[in-house]
């Protein structure tokens, strides 16, 4: 039988086991933005998270409802992305040590990332095989506690903890959006926004070349994401199972938006609102330039999941 | 005889005069920074400003002191900068009107900037007099009050607001840290600090390609900018006679800085605290880079002065 899916008082308790940790990030505005679409909207700007992401809020809430002894035995994770990055600092700053098993071809500024935060990187080939092998190795041998990147109450419970934070600064909203990819944002972002404006509809804006999460929402049951293909490279993975549960139960609708669509609404974060989001953290704005979301006279709320990108490689 | 210079007490009026209209930017830290300089920096963001600069803060606080008789005539500037985007948004923000003088040869985007936010243009040959006389022009016209963009008290005082707020957020510094052009914000900004924190040292840093103030400061007596050459684009203006005698009281040191640090200092903002600074936002944190500032163990407050760039020129 599957696990509870967590509720809105476990976000509650999360935030209370985190907030001496992460930043509280702040919600943005603008003028402009507001105007071209006739609506409020509230940026939660989580690029502006440490490590640059959202996923130190969950990586922080796992590693501090560890036990004692867990704690001493570390953390790890396989992963090249945000998720790896987020587990290194948050380890370090509690004094324990992590495990990071990456494919050897994970881009070299991964690897810097997830060293400068004390990271004990273990190489293994680029398939999902052998990285749940090498991370079974890495738990054999030194008894860490391994810590997913989406599917686990603790990191949708850290991820919520944004969405509460939001509601908490600007109080009554009437959508709030946020990407999709593994599920763990949304999820945690559904939970928080149902719990406090049980009125607000949660809405989920994937990329097209990336819709598993949309066709899994349509069809009611898990869809894999296959050969996906698209520069949000934070939303390639598959949906986890207990974040699909909690979509199911949470989130209003799901869309689904276009490249040109993410990199145009990247570069109107950057130019108006100043900040560095990465494509995956642009994909709700996205969903706004499509239309796929109504917004005459609405505030919304809008998840800025990352600004981890690589500044000699912009699409604009 | 000069006017005298304004105090702390006209800084906490202005603030009270502008704060339901500017925005109060977040002040943000990055642990990365602080480790690589063994300092805790505290970025006071008015790149996140309304229009993206510190600039709509003295322009508020110009048109919020004016009189109902002389709203109902407008405002005006000769300006293509922030300053003039700044004066057209809180002109608009109270409903009066604003005309700006640009020279033919300004950058379109930067005309196109001024209307979008509802400025009578007039444009003039490109040279400082001609500004000037058709400033004169349109003010005989219009009966407009001309609002400089920084040798003014209400200008001065609108500035200092956001080291006012940055302190009042932090608490104690050692150091509070500006960029040098005209001497608006720096002088704004040093007034804020030697009020409320008497014992931190006021620091002002200047591209080398621009360095008159290093040189008024040095001198003692205005030094004009001649041919000026940095990427700095904020900061290519002579000191104001006001703003002069306000750093030669409360400044403790002008430092200069290279073209190469300004450009490192603003990739390093973008890459570490994920944020859009302009060049001229970025010249403190070059001060800091070239090790000209000692940060070992202090408290440094930086103000990030503006993120208005051109995301197809960047210099990285």
């Amino acid at each position: 039988m599957p696990a509870e899916i967590p509720v809105y008082q476990d976000v509650v308790k999360a935030h209370d086991r985190i907030r001496g940790y992460v930043h509280r990030t702040p919600v943005l505005t603008s003028i402009s933005l507001n105007e071209m679409f006739d609506a409020s909207f509230f940026f939660k700007c989580e690029n502006l998270q440490k490590v640059g992401a959202f996923k130190f809020r969950g990586a922080s809430n796992a590693i501090l409802s560890l036990s004692d002894e867990e704690k001493s035995r570390g953390v790890g994770t396989h992963s090249s992305g945000n998720h790896a990055a987020a587990l290194c600092l948050a380890a370090k700053m509690q004094g324990i040590k992590s495990y990071i098993v990456m494919p050897r071809n994970a881009p070299e500024i991964k690897k810097i990332a997830v060293e400068s935060y004390g990271g004990i990187i273990s190489f293994c080939e680029p398939t999902l095989e052998a990285r749940e092998k090498g991370m079974d190795e890495v738990v054999a041998r030194t008894g860490c506690t391994f810590v997913p990147s989406y599917d686990h109450p603790h990191i949708v419970c850290g991820q919520g903890t944004a969405a509460k934070e939001l509601i908490e600064d600007v109080g009554e909203l009437d959508i709030v959006i946020g990407p999709v990819g593994g599920g763990g944002l949304i999820s945690g972002t559904s939970i928080s926004t149902k719990g406090m404006l049980p009125g607000a509809r949660v809405i989920a804006v994937e990329p097209a070349g990336a819709d598993d999460a949309y066709r899994s929402f349509k069809s009611g049951k898990i869809v894999p994401s296959v050969n996906p293909n698209t520069i949000a490279d934070g939303l390639l993975t598959s949906l986890g199972e207990l974040n699909f549960r909690v979509i199911m139960k949470h989130v209003d609708e799901i869309v689904t938006v276009s490249e040109e669509s993410i990199i145009e609404a990247m570069r109107l974060l950057w130019e108006r609102m100043k900040i560095v989001v990465e494509p995956s953290g642009a994909v709700p704005l996205a969903g706004i330039l499509e239309k796929k979301i109504e917004t005459g006279g609405k505030r919304i709320g809008l998840i800025l999941s990352g600004g981890n990108v690589d500044l000699a490689r912009l699409p604009f």
